[in-house]
């Protein structure tokens, strides 16, 4: 049974499309969102639209941001040649959440997945080359997610960029296979970086 | 650790504070809202603004409605002269979802509760007692939650009307004392409109 009032069952439907939440939360948030000051409302509106508008790809590594270089690839205190390979932004902040990898990233949005017609050409693959062509990379380590998907675009990414003599590393399996990589723990992302092995 | 990308940063903040989101998912919902095309996006903004702009109070049970009279007080077919008070919009939607319910409703928009200084005046009680008082109602049922609150504003109502010479019931205690109304399954409340005390 849908809400009979048009504007309210077109906000719970666009919460419904969320990931994790199911029709009742939904309904709850439309709620929740309804008993907000005008404000507050219009401010929830235009963090939206602003977020739309203002972030795009970094153009060295890929992770989102609003300005031309991502804050990691514009520090001076990072260490530009050892990248980090993962998947999506999202598991650049769970590595960010250690405070121990000094080191930058590379997101390529996706993994290599045949099956949902996503090969090395949708993913953000050539920047990635272009970089360890450029020379100043001594290590690249693979963190895409420890599925079959992820492990497939590790092996992939590895046969391509050995060949500039650069080390090629992958993470440790100190995080449980199968599992989502964003959701993994602090400690289990840090023992994974320390114990990565040399590919 | 928080987003260093501002414009994200302030997304992930709203959806933290929808009621049920916790941290990850709200940065999950985050990342699926960057996702969405950029017609998406501003659609979903867009929802939010009309529910806001379009939706108010009903101006005979106070539910919410995007016109004058909400569909169910404007149904030629629902009975105008049982009355079902509930605390919030969610348990109207609760209720319908029964399908057995053929009265009308009246949304108080809150429960009495001293201790959150609610009382009478800060719901929608004054058109209660106008409608219980223009004489056409036969029977108010009181379905506001099996809490202390709900209870005590079931008691204060029903004593305020009852001198009009009106039935006044409380739903049966079908519905698990303690929880919150608008989560109870169609069953549960049927049997609870069906099992209905004479107060």
């Amino acid at each position: 049974m849908g809400y009979k009032v048009a504007p309210l069952a077109r906000l719970i439907e666009q919460f419904e499309r969320m990931p994790g939440i199911g029709k009742k939360s939904a309904q709850r948030i439309a709620f929740h969102v309804l008993g907000m000051s005008e404000k507050d409302a219009k401010n929830f509106a235009q963090c939206i639209i602003d977020a739309h508008e203002k972030i795009h790809r970094c153009s060295v590594c890929g992770d989102l941001t609003d300005s031309d270089l991502c804050p990691i690839c514009a520090s001076i205190t990072r260490d530009k040649s050892l990248v980090c390979v993962v998947e999506n932004p999202a598991d650049v902040l769970a590595f960010e959440r250690t405070r121990e990898f000094k080191g930058t990233y590379h997101v390529l949005h996706g993994a290599i997945s045949p099956i949902n017609g996503i090969g090395p050409d949708e993913l953000n693959v050539k920047s990635l080359i272009s970089r360890v062509a450029a020379g100043d990379i001594k290590e690249v380590i693979m963190a895409t997610d420890p599925t079959v998907e992820g492990e497939a675009t590790a092996m992939y990414l590895s046969k391509l960029i050995k060949p500039f003599g650069v080390t090629v590393s992958r993470l440790a399996y100190g995080v449980p296979v199968g599992g989502d990589l964003e959701y993994a723990d602090e400690i289990t992302l840090q023992r994974a970086i320390e114990g990565r092995q040399i590919l």
